[in-house]
């Protein structure tokens, strides 16, 4: 029976390769991204700015936009005093003021740039006109993209979906089976969600580090609602490439679970989709998982409690691969 | 027979568990939204910030947003009230006038906020000037977001269907049949229109309330085009969970149907779908739909009803349960 | 035979009833658009102010959002009126202006809902200030709506599909076979184009007019990309509602052939669709289209000449019928 | 086995046509636009200012908008003059100034475009006040169309794929096979990638030239998941149309390879595709790809070096034909 264990639904369609180049390391980071570097062009071809301030955490994004803001304003200033201030009407009436010709140059500039425009400071001549002319129409261009980004951002659809940390093995209908379950965690609603499993051995084979990939068929592979949380079950029967494995072997190829979920958003009305990732050492040998949810009090409604998606209890499981070999 | 009632493609895939955890609750409610709760995580955790303000009715969006704008400038006021109002220009000019400066320095900073700037009151100093900067550039990215929400909120695809508010069981092609129909009751047109139905049975079984779900044939299942009302018939046949069962047990199970339309609407270019439900209470046992449509008094065109969705007639029906068992 | 002219494929997934409603009315206008009515509900409901907006031609558009914004400035002009022109500053001083003081508030009102605010005239006092702070905040929402109707009317995805006008019958392999063809008239590029055919037949039954609808199987159903013109060929064979019927018995059940083609739009990044009807006096008994593409001179490139998608010419046909009875 | 070379899977759901109109030259050109041009409509009908804006370089694009800015500003100038300058106040004040009342109108129309409106010059009389109201309105709307253009362009779902420059043939499994590989040269991450492709033979048949077109099978056809280069592999086996041909006749028949990718990108939550084809000119016979990814010198990760993608090494191919025939 060894010989047949690497057989079934061998396949290769995950967009990794059979050249095991990453030793111990995991292809997919838990959180879903590649474990992976791009070389070989220029640096400014190798990122998409769109991707790039799409993808940035909110912190750095406002920080961006207010350096963006603030330096697009000391060059104008600087184009204002280069002209001369005496340009500006209102700057030199209040000359008096303790600011100096470039820091009112500034403020002007920012007034111009929001297209606020007061007026207490005003362009007089061809050459500061111009220049203002030039920067409220790139202020109205500009706060377009950074407006376009901003609700880009906000409302770009994502699944927000919590997985289970670990991933537990216990007996599910005779065999033994893998599983993880996960929720969306939001006022967000899914429909026609699909899983679709993924797994990697590592092994050494004619002492070459080689990875092996499987596609792994689910219990169920698509619901119509997710309502309350899914756990999704891979049997590990005789068409599993785990069939015939003990525990101990299971972590000699240090397999690695891909998880890819896809649904259509309503509010969104778009398709939604997260990854993630299970290694060997996020899994519990002999454990299984605790309910989710529970009826209301008043009996009406049902309640599901999200920080019991990583409950589970220890289920020893007898290695029944002796009597299977 | 008693026995097969139960065996016809029992699945799960409706996202709601077997487990009853609701007493003679619905899973869906009558506008489509869950009967559940969320619990286990912060609440700012378990909020969409974006579904929120997009699935919120209209009057209490327009009014979140007029006290964001309020609170927003009082915010600001307070700022230039700190700075001290003489830092504002126009402020002391108009002293003679019956307002406090925290209003006048409310009114520049709903005049800096919307970028209108009169100038008639305008910032001198650094500190009023900075600030009078940070707000305007403020004012136009809280207005994109405001913006896009609107425009995310008018423009989100909807399917507009309206549902008959009775489902109805009536002798079909020699079987009883269950029966419901909707339209689309706006000028949008809706293609490629697909129903999916789910059933559910609250059952008492060895002293434990369970629910077991069926996936429902309708008879047919995909329209190419929702010109006029669709009625979806499921027929209660061999194949169905229903076949056998007289109205008491109908009753005693009770049953909910569980309905999901999916369509695409030409105008968003988007997909939409609209969710209901249809529990054992808005059944009627022996009744037929009314025709919703007519021929127009010049023969040209046909005109659709739609305040004739929930009209039918009760046409009794012979219990012929009997000649099955 | 006869009996057997019906039989095939005989379906209604059209959306469309069987009881022929219209008397010699086709169900789809040529330009797609549906033969209906929709009434029972008040206006407002059955109208979508969405697809209203969007569905507009660009001509009453453009009219709708001028006279909105007339109607809204002259609105608040009033409301400046009612607190009395001597609280807008700029007012007061141009007293001498041929401008009567409600003019001067129009002017005012334009200038704060647009966000210029030039300042020359200006609000004194609570009222004022209130009224022109609500305006802006006003103006930017609304302009907000306008800006996204524009953009969305603009960027809708459409398909841009030119039909020929007649549908031509001719002889194709060894059958009768009816045909029409369209193509892509603008610089757009569709890919994965799929056709879907519908008949409807409008004959007299027991004395009552009915529909019967059939789908039509067209040779080819799909294409990778819309290059050039695409001619969509249905063979009457064997399979065919038209199998064994004259062109008289053609016109006599006023055949409509419903057209719904979709595909995807690479710069839209969205599915695109249209709809066309031929009904049976745009058909051709005897003809077929003359190619719409030639060489370019140089013998580099192709040309597509849309002006030709109506060309063909006329090929009698001998009526095979007799050979078939 | 001559004759059975045309027979596999000759298909034509390329969109082009069998009719060979172009002498040599290709279908589709490398960056996947067609070789192709419409004529027989107006100019203007022709064009969807959509596409051509969205398409349009970026260089074109800005200098595009800012001519409209310029022209538009020149308009609205004449206008100001055409009423005279004198009902613009700011600028009978600052007559000493240099600047002609031209510019001066000029510069007043672009703060009122902007929405900027200092206010140091400031309309006078019904008609200045109704034209500055009608520009700023206009300014409104058409800063929306360029905000959404901006935008549009900017969020425009892309694929960012890099082709490698040849195709190779080389040995596979026994038989010959053509390959061709790709990657996402951005952080851009596709999932649910698909790829069709097609072959075109230009063949003179009865002294007409006309073109074949095949469907090709790649050995695979869909990956969950492009996280390294993907080598896209058609095996020349019995059932392709490449069976039996000779490196000269493949030379002969001018083919063109042509390919066509679909993929989900997760940020742009949309579907993008990208096409390219591979003339025989593209292609090595005899050669085979480099590896572009290695291990990162800590073991931890892979490095994908998209420089290496065009590296191809020759390993000269036995004819095997004789073998075949």
């Amino acid at each position: 029976m060894k010989t047949s264990r690497a057989t079934p639904n061998q396949v290769n369609n995950t967009g990794f390769t059979s050249i095991s180049n990453t030793e111990g390391a995991r292809l997919t980071n838990a959180d879903g991204s590649l474990n992976m570097r791009k070389t070989g062009l220029p640096p400014w071809e190798l990122i998409s700015i769109y991707h790039t301030l799409i993808h940035m955490n909110r912190r750095r994004f406002f920080l961006f936009i207010f350096l963006f803001y603030t330096v697009v304003n000391i060059l104008f200033a600087f184009g204002y005093v280069l002209i001369g201030v005496e340009h500006l009407e209102g700057v030199s009436n209040t000359g008096s003021d303790s600011m100096s010709g470039f820091l009112q140059a500034f403020f002007f500039s920012s007034q111009t740039l929001t297209t606020v425009g007061y007026g207490h400071i005003s362009p007089i001549g061809i050459a500061a006109n111009s220049l203002a002319a030039a920067e409220s129409f790139l202020g109205i261009l500009s706060f377009a993209l950074v407006t376009g980004l901003l609700y880009g951002r906000f409302t770009r659809p994502k699944a927000y979906l919590i997985f289970s940390q670990q991933a537990v093995i216990t007996m599910h209908k005779g065999f033994r089976a893998i599983m993880f379950r996960f929720a969306s965690s939001k006022n967000n609603h899914l429909t026609d969600v699909e899983v679709q499993l993924s797994l990697a051995f590592h092994v050494r084979e004619n002492d070459k580090l080689t990875t092996k990939f499987f596609s792994l068929k689910p219990e169920m592979s698509k619901i119509n609602s997710l309502a309350l949380s899914w756990t999704i079950v891979h049997v590990m029967n005789e068409e599993s490439p785990f069939w015939g494995m003990s525990w101990a072997e299971m972590q000699n190829v240090q397999f690695e679970l891909l998880v890819f979920i896809k649904g259509f958003d309503d509010h969104f009305s778009n398709q939604v989709q997260q990854r993630t990732s299970y290694t060997v050492n996020d899994v519990i040998y002999g454990a299984k998982f605790l309910p989710t949810f529970r009826r209301s009090d008043d009996g009406k409604t049902t309640i599901l409690e999200l920080d019991k998606i990583n409950q589970y209890e220890v289920v020893p499981l007898v290695e029944e691969l002796t009597a299977i070999e």
